[in-house]
């Protein structure tokens, strides 16, 4: 009899730590491919990417205004300008070698725009007449409307220094310099960068491909009409909700009724499309917790020599029946029940969450959102962490509401409302109970209670996860 | 000559928050519509939406144990177990009414499963011998593998009181309680209450759909090879990906060459999709601004009269005529050029943004995330504002680098590293120029120099607008 089984008798108590420990170690970073830019958004850069052209690619303006030759403007003033003459205009796009400034002249130019062959600085517009011959300009008029102004003469007010308002060709990033790091995290600056240096795509690590999939015959669909003995499915919704907050990729799987046989034909339909599987319910110690029976039973009758092997031959009924899922009693209130294994041909991760909807939810936060993030490669894998003052819940009323309690040597997670600053409070919101959809609807947090606390006085510090 | 034109000549500056006000005082909520449940994630609901049944809708089993009468445990003890009678099994899904539970009698029951007629108290199986005649249990067998479970008799080892174990009906949330308040924001857990409570679908604000769209004839796309004159387009990857982790749904529009037609018939293309049309580039004061010629001569050619008003009979290309979209000079950098206005016959908002790529970076945080977020109904529009010690940047040696500076008048935002803790600290990095988009990468924080700063020393407090 294998060591499944010693735990899903309840043979030893694995703390919240242990349970995740063996998750993160157990589940790898996905194998890096190529997203185009705004697929890799939120993803995690796998390869350092050097710059292969310089940025700005040329010496370019950084005004509108006239390119010219810094010793002609030496002695300009608005009461004695120095007049230059047009030959041309420089657009944002031109090749820039088109015209060439020669002394006393001036090509107009745009931001943007190469430095033509000559110049060696650039007069704002906003210092000259912009070539109207009154006093100073603030704009140019549109060339399409006034195609003289790349003509005639400009009267420039102010001297400027070489080099005065150009960017130089590399002044941003050089050939060879290191763009972004491997592990970077790819937001909205980081595409920026990556489409300035020409690259369409980035070697990442994908988002997961998590199927979410509740069990029990007493769901029904929300819109449906509720039979007697039956509830709504919650829990497929609120996880694949949360694990695309995760960062994830999400199949939601309607619920699944409580017969092993239609569970694993549903988990081998589903296993094409998944990195991860998760599923909730049906994993405690009733007489009809499906996944359990689906996945435990059949582990037993794999001879053990099978284990991890990948058997040649195999259909894909065969490689779901190859489940080797570990249920174990979780020393954490809610989510005591908990599954954890792999599945299928590729060995596909399951986490088996239990069924209640405030257990899967914060069994999920504990551990599947990890999971996924541990999968995408990203290095912060956990909701922040703070401590904050213990209050009352709102509308405790006048009389001092009886202290928190916790069970000795269970880690106990309640919900509650979470109110930063410099002294950071947080308020428990509805009770305890696993069942308490509504409440869990109103708290921004969890309010944590370790193992050696059975007693939470108000006034306190206490730890706090802060959800979303 | 309409005031537009006054302001496009610059006869006035507008402060950032001048700007960012109008702009919200103009973009409206988007009008609400009807989403499934996993497609209004992240959304706002506008409804208050009450509980139409009770949570649960019935008694039921909060325990995998035995349904009994609470008066016939009274004296049980493992010593000297209470024998009853298993009538059968209720299954979670059940409609809890086949069986009814007798004096001397039990009903084996699942977590979830209703209370049968009769119980008022459940055991559970680790308080039994779980009907094995051996010690406590630990688990039930699975019904499949030994039928004979729901059967037999099952010795009860604790007393239980009434109602232990057991979740009343309504005990989560009553038929007519307020479940969610207009103005929610549909997280994973409030999806969790909406399905639980039966609804599939909820009334929200959708998420806007951005055009973006850039505009530049020296703009090259990622992946081309860079002719003479050329750089590639950044600005349409970095604000579709910053305008999807505001919240929208993003089309972006390569970049578009600097040819006023050219670019009226885009937008007339796009219009049809658009909630909001974001440009970069093109609204400065150069000869061959195009998104200034495009949308500000046309508006000129309107008589007055006709301003704001549906002309019937109009075509598309006359509609994208309507444009009334004032170009401002705003004292702030980097980000001076700016336009915002509307387009079209839906009046659909546009702000147009600068084209240098941390301009428009910049510019979008400021301006168009706050329209995106005030489009979804959401209250917090604004990224977080810190404050933190200003520290010389990393790398910058022994030598205490000079002050920054900033030009009078001019809210100057710098990229920086922030880090975060009891005293908080940030760093700028890179230089002031709008160009430095390498930078921008390495940034999480922008540092608000005010328009009355024009120099920040090392070590002082400075403003924070943290990102991402």
């Amino acid at each position: 009899m294998s060591s499944t089984t010693e735990q899903a008798t309840g043979a030893r108590t694995w703390s919240v730590a242990e349970h995740l420990d063996d998750i993160l170690t157990a589940v790898q970073p996905l194998e890096p491919i190529e997203l185009n830019l705004l697929d890799a958004q939120g993803c995690v850069l796998v390869e350092q990417v050097t710059v292969p052209v310089a940025l700005p690619p040329f010496d370019n303006s950084s005004m509108d205004g006239y390119a010219v030759r810094a010793a002609d403007t030496e002695r300009a003033s608005e009461a004695s300008p120095a007049v230059l003459t047009v030959i041309g205009d420089v657009a944002a796009g031109s090749s820039g070698t088109e015209l060439t400034v020669g002394p006393g002249r001036a090509a107009r130019i745009m931001t943007g725009a190469p430095l033509p062959p000559g110049a060696d600085a650039v007069v704002p517009v906003e210092w000259t007449d912009g070539g109207t011959g009154a006093g100073p300009a603030r704009t140019m008029a549109p060339h399409s409307a006034a195609p003289q102004g790349s003509g005639g003469q400009v009267r420039v007010h102010r001297p400027v220094t070489p080099h005065a308002h150009v960017r130089a060709r590399g002044g941003d990033v050089c050939a060879g310099d290191v763009a972004l790091e491997a592990g970077t995290v790819l937001g909205p600056p980081q595409i920026a960068l990556l489409s300035a240096i020409g690259r369409p795509a980035a070697r990442v690590r994908p988002r997961p491909r998590v199927v979410v999939l509740s069990t029990g015959s007493e769901l029904a669909q929300p819109g449906e009409e509720l039979a007697a003995g039956q509830i709504y499915d919650s829990n497929s919704f609120a996880l694949a909700a949360a694990a695309k907050d995760a960062g994830a990729i999400v199949y939601r799987v309607g619920a699944v009724t409580d017969d092993a046989e239609t569970l694993r034909a549903t988990i081998e339909d589903q296993l094409i499309r998944a990195d991860l599987l998760v599923t909730t319910g049906g994993v405690s110690v009733g007489a009809y917790d499906v996944v359990k029976e689906a996945l435990t039973s059949v582990a037993e009758e794999e001879p053990e020599e099978r284990e991890g092997e990948a058997a040649e031959g195999e259909d894909a009924e065969q490689a779901v029946h190859r489940a080797h899922v570990d249920f174990r009693t979780l020393a954490m209130q809610p989510g005591k029940p908990q599954g954890f294994g792999t599945i299928g041909p590729d060995r596909t991760p399951i986490l088996t969450l239990p069924g209640n909807p405030v257990s899967s939810y914060v069994s999920f936060e504990l551990f599947v959102r990890p999971a996924i993030r541990a999968m995408m490669g990203l290095a912060d894998l956990h909701r922040p962490v703070v401590r904050a003052t213990l209050l009352p819940p709102h509308g405790a009323g006048d009389e001092e509401p009886a202290p928190l309690t916790s069970p000795e040597g269970k880690r106990q997670f309640l919900r509650g409302t979470y109110t930063g600053g410099e002294r950071p409070e947080v308020r428990p919101v509805g009770g305890s109970g696993s069942h308490l959809i509504g409440a869990l609807a109103h708290a921004d947090a969890l309010i944590v209670l370790p193992e050696t606390v059975t007693k939470a006085a108000w006034g306190g510090e206490v730890e706090v996860v802060l959800l979303g």
